[in-house]
């Protein structure tokens, strides 16, 4: 299987799981279901600030620490900024980074086609409800938000309200399993989507994005899943999990019912079979390891 | 350089690299100055606790997640558990777990003969001012001793002051950066010395004390660490750090001045340097990497 | 001076003291500047919210408890309420229990009259440059409002922007030093204006009101200040701090440098020396006490 | 009753509350049952202390804060010092500064002697048998005793153990609400004993005692004390509370069982009940109040 990057998609209902080692794309269930990207546009923000900006000046606004147990708490990390971005505060942090200059909506519009040519030109949309609906009930981001502009956590010159619009549509940007997984394949590949060639991120901005959802994609169970999975993956509220396997394919899994830590139930329960099953921990590679499937 | 397990040794006052395609090692400085193993211990009780128990088990007692920012505070995970074996109350549980029924005499034989095969049969001794010491000044694992004991943190029948004589034991006894770096190398051998081709670790135990190090391995540093070096690795207040490179090399590094976080100032340098100039991050395999040296 | 209830003034620049034993008032240095009563309203609004409503209608939504040292942290107790109303979340709530029923306009205007009574008639305005300069800048308050909206901290149907607009305005309201010493007085005197007589508080609303100015009205150095001073007292960042000795006397000093707790300097010294030199403190008039001056 | 000190004790089973006003005691159900002081020799120890040394000198080792919701933790203020004397790692501080010169023997008979003082030479006993069960239970204290000692909390030459034996011991003593409402008494009465006219403390040290046990002295619900009953008093685990009416009277009840604070139920429940019906909350003498009883 090694050399060709494939997607696994995954979706509402039923759980199966296919692929196939000459880069064919399998899907099972309602893998055309559109949802939104919610906290799995977190990554794919902070590698698109990274290709713009260089990364010390991305890390001059936001850590790269898991924040341990206080992550839902309103809280900075010592030197006063979030403490990575793929929590709330980070990402808020983040796009405030991404294009500064640019109006709101040249800003929204440079995301979506750079988030397009991730996906490959598959499915991607704005779902304006859930938009409205985001922007109506955030209470917590607006108290970050202003707790963040308190602490200069932002450049200068920032619109808080703007800003938060920005993170809030960014949220809205809707997906299916067909898309997503095509955007989970292009960070397994360094950047480069498998399905045109295209090279959207530098890998360098890949390593650092997948770094950090290897530690803190997943919540609260960050730490549970880097040692359970050992592989980076984002969740959203949507119910969607992004997992990556570097080098060998990017699977997205849909499945709405959330557990505690605001995860997809089967979602998790998916990567701990496939890893159970299959040699893809981290450091599951060892030369002397049992023989799990190597596909 | 693939398939053969090498071990990099280096010594204080001249930091230096070398290493052979052929399974020769090689050593730079002061690579025979005794240090006692402190820290470097943790992941090594934590995976002999792993061959005598099973993974459930011995995480019924510690957690496997980083602590976040209070790394220093005398406190327990929501599950009142340490919050991994990487950090002091964390060995100091998984020390009350290692061979429980044995009296203290026998279980420190135990260890020392189960770390002697570690090294390939290298330079390992006990350091008995160290431990004497070790033992006088630590008000602080006192404290977390009997804090632990008060929150049932203990298997039953755990003789308090007997557990913390024995982890002090074992942060006491000796090596150099010749037996040091034979032991990373069998971590990253995947459990079997490559010197010998002794099976000392079954690889699932090796796995998960890998996952600890990458994440919870170096202090309150091990966020960034983890983003930066990507490998696991383990640092010690005597000045050294274990570093794996999975499947390639170990390597020890010793350099007594310590940073703020405790780490070896030239060990971390050393650290993001080598990653700097080869392509041993964890997530530095991708397939369109720009080339840096692959030896 | 048993059962004259004074009022002592104190102005900038000049520190003085003075009073007599017949109800005359005495007056220091610029006591006529006006400043904005800022903090020292959120005594009198809880006050007054507790003639509105029963006291255990308000402690339904804010504790009565000192909050430690997370004082400027956004976190409430673990009942998920504001820790008392001498802080600033505690003193959104409270003004979003006064008057709910009435809109914005009439629930001020009836705030002032109440205000206007406890100064006896003297001198009381409203600073609309101050309104809208703290309307501004307040990002912290806005963070509190919008965490506090999330924890369901409100009265149902509390319109957030509203309840924020109506604090910024309390705390823009503007006295000299002579009126608010009267309003100093009309504590001390168990809630009836001692220059007309006129009955406002009740004395269960004064004694609570008394009770956590004694505990929590002077910032992180409420405890200090107890220890110390042991009289209630409540500062504000415009430099004031109103000082009640029960049954005896209202003081109001105003100097605006302040120290890093955020009382006046000149007006904490003042109190430590007042304490020093008349038997006032809360366990001063103990009967074996050493002789101090007893006015 | 002004001017005449009385003292009510109580004991368990029955409730009931009785008094003279000239200066008769009063005592209903078990008053004769022994208990151990346990936390209510904290007050006595740091009173005891600021004879010996100055005021200044006592708070250079122990704040005068309440400790807010942490006061579990194994924490210490910023100033790195235990917050009050009223909590285990205060008292365990000032026990360290009394009589430091002494051997253990000498200082044990030291206090003893003075607080029999105390008692007018009532009821008070040494009891072994929980003296030696509390050093074999207590790991939370040897836990504080350690993380201090780190901490550098103590003075020069302390010798830990047998500071914590100190401390213990000094839990141990027995009293009965006979003797225990005598002690109160003394402290109401400015540290002159009521039945022997022997002037134990001076007045400073009682009112620096008083100020802490207002604030700090009910374990977690200091804060709800002081704003509920606003009378000084301290608790024990053995379910006794030493309740201090300023001038006026000493009040000791027993009754063992506890809430979740660690305060006696019942306790508690009379101190609300007597200052419902008596005008004696620190701010209920309001010229104005509604006419509670003054006896």
């Amino acid at each position: 299987m090694r050399g060709s990057i494939l997607g696994i998609r995954h979706g509402y209902q039923k759980v199966g799981f296919k692929f196939s080692i000459r880069g064919n794309w399998h899907s099972v269930g309602n893998y055309n279901v559109p949802f939104c990207l919610q906290s799995t546009s977190k990554p794919l923000v902070y590698a698109l600030v990274q290709e713009e900006l260089n990364q010390e000046t991305v890390h001059q606004y936001v850590g790269h620490e898991p924040s341990g147990f206080t992550f839902n708490a309103i809280s900075l990390d010592p030197a006063n900024k979030p403490h990575n971005p793929m929590i709330n505060a980070g990402a808020i942090v983040t796009c405030s980074l991404l294009k500064q200059k640019m109006n709101l909506a040249d800003r929204f519009d440079y995301v979506t086609k750079m988030f397009k040519r991730l996906t490959g030109g598959e499915y991607l949309a704005f779902n304006n409800a859930v938009f409205l609906s985001e922007r109506e009930t955030a209470d917590r981001n607006f108290a970050l938000g202003y707790y963040m502009r308190e602490n200069k956590c932002f450049p200068e010159g920032t619109n808080l309200m703007e800003t938060l619009d920005f993170y809030f549509q960014l949220c809205s940007i809707e997906v299916d399993c067909d898309s997503a997984s095509v955007i989970a394949a292009t960070l397994a590949n360094g950047g480069v989507c498998p399905t045109t060639g295209d090279k959207v991120f530098s890998t360098n901005s890949v390593r650092n994005t997948l770094s950090l959802m290897h530690s803190c994609g997943m919540y609260d169970f960050s730490g549970g899943f880097a040692f359970e999975v050992g592989l980076p993956a984002k969740s959203g509220v949507s119910g969607c999990i992004m997992l990556v396997v570097p080098n060998v394919m990017g699977i997205c899994i849909w499945s709405p019912p959330l557990d505690k830590y605001g995860n997809s139930v089967r979602g998790i329960q998916f990567c701990k079979d496939f890893v159970e099953k299959f040699n893809f921990h981290n450091y599951d590679s060892l030369i002397h390891s049992p023989k799990k499937f190597d596909p």
